[in-house]
């Protein structure tokens, strides 16, 4: 039997669950350099969520996790009867971002704990109506769903890795979301187009409804049948740490998408754009240090300063 | 005494005069390679303006310049009394662009009858409310701007070439205009600063109340001391010659300013979305190519199109 993590948990409804790594990070960027950082993309996107909805994680830890990270989930509130601690080390990354913050070179990953990673989702979770799908391999990602007993809203994410050593995964993956997250040269890849616009019609045509592809500080782009939507970046002063600004964009949409009464186009671009906000603080520090800074009232206060950078009356 | 180009032109008022390059290009990009191509950041300007307001045209050509060339400014309705015809060749201009669509080499520059362009305001554009200084040396601006007689509103774009060889000159025009376009590089270079909250804050103390900044297909940026304003771009289905998206989103921008009633923060904001709009036209094709086979309807069109794009209500 796995072993979970013990949390006083109240009972309360499972609104998003998220599946992702759960990592220790050294980091290095222009403006500094950590180690020993929470990061992977189930911290900064249940973070991210934890704003809006109660959010339930799935992911393994090894058993050296530091229990002040443990704690630091506790006080986001994220529920962790989902978090395996198995035998071991916790998964490790460290990375090394170019002057343009975009652009960063892989130092070493250590997969650890997460290399023989089965997702196990608790009774309370199967039932959640919405799913985060963090970008772990499809394989793993597949296995999170076919848990899951009626999702309203499933978001995948991937990345290039995925596409070219699992495709036929992904692609059943895919075929079972209702949004694909994913980059610019990852959309060119998977679908062999150039333009963006038919790359979101041909992965649309695969099944997703939602395309969203993500353009970093650039911002987001939303492709649906009904048309094309931009979602801005809030101009961030200074960019600390650019790490997990993804997942934080996708947690902050999925978790701004559980307090909407019902899902369409008009919840999601909203939704979204709360998620925009939610990265915009994320990178303002490392690892989850801005968003332990923050509450709800600084994302509303932004996501206001946000759509008046955007009024055109 | 210089020769200026005549023209059948109905003694209209001028509301904008345009200064900049006139040229013929050579352009390589990945979609497709043309030489001869009408260029120059005053073509692209003027084209742009023109779909909003009268505009006049300040610049040179050379004996060599084709008759077709002026026959598609007329027909741009572009008036041609402050267009010098000098003695040689026009300038020329070739390029080759990255995949990226966004660095560029430039493979040749003959500066030919602009290496002694003296620009002379005929008497009409004097009194021209708003004047588009485009990129051309500081000194030139300067010239343009003491003949105006009591401009509304200036705006000057401009390059690292001149802040690296003609700061002196570049912070006299500075201080006299009240908008300042630039990249986030040339805004980092000129101001020492880092943070382009911070370049726009230290430029605004020279001078400009309004400082853009260009981020080619991610759009711009407008900095003032109210606040920022994101200026979204239009997603172009195909990019084929981005060459001149700059002039042309200046000169989108003041043409409807010319048609606002009254100039201020919102007047701009809408202006220069619809100079981010003639933009994403001018890019479709080399050349004016585009922007000669569309009219302002088109133009109306894709402006609620964008604004649906960032509509999150």
């Amino acid at each position: 039997m796995k072993k979970t993590m013990n949390t006083s948990r109240k009972n309360r409804k499972i609104c998003l669950v998220v599946v992702g790594s759960i990592g220790i990070d050294a980091i290095k960027t222009p403006a500094d350099q950590k180690a020993n950082l929470l990061g992977g993309s189930a911290s900064y996107a249940c973070a991210s969520a934890s704003f809006f909805t109660n959010v339930g994680m799935v992911g393994v830890v090894g058993t050296d996790f530091p229990p002040a990270f443990e704690e630091l989930y506790e006080k986001f509130n994220i529920d962790l009867s989902g978090l395996q601690k198995a035998e071991g080390r916790t998964f490790r990354w460290s990375g090394v971002y170019d002057a343009d913050m975009i652009n960063r070179r892989t130092i070493f990953t250590e997969l650890n704990v997460f290399e023989k990673f089965s997702p196990e989702l608790p009774e309370e979770y199967c039932s959640s109506p919405l799913i985060l799908l963090g970008n772990i391999s499809p394989e793993l990602q597949l296995r999170v769903l076919s848990q899951a007993k009626a999702p309203k809203f499933v978001i995948a994410d991937t990345m290039d890795l995925w596409i070219n050593t699992s495709r036929k995964k992904l692609m059943e993956l895919i075929s079972k979301v209702n949004m694909l997250t994913l980059n610019d040269s990852e959309a060119r890849l998977l679908t062999g187009e150039y333009n963006l616009r038919k790359c979101a019609e041909v992965i649309r045509k695969w099944g997703p409804e939602y395309i969203v592809i993500k353009k970093g500080e650039h911002g987001a782009m939303l492709m649906t049948g009904r048309g094309v939507f931009i979602i801005p970046a809030y101009p961030v002063d200074e960019v600390k740490d650019p790490t997990g600004a993804g997942d934080s964009f996708a947690g902050g949409f999925m978790g701004a998408l559980a307090v909407e009464r019902v899902i369409n186009d008009n919840a999601i671009k909203r939704s979204l754009l709360a998620g925009s906000v939610v990265a915009s603080f994320g990178v303002e520090d490392f690892s989850l240090n801005r968003m332990n800074a923050i509450s709800r009232l600084d994302i509303n206060a932004r996501l206001n300063e946000l759509k008046n950078m955007i009024d055109f009356n």
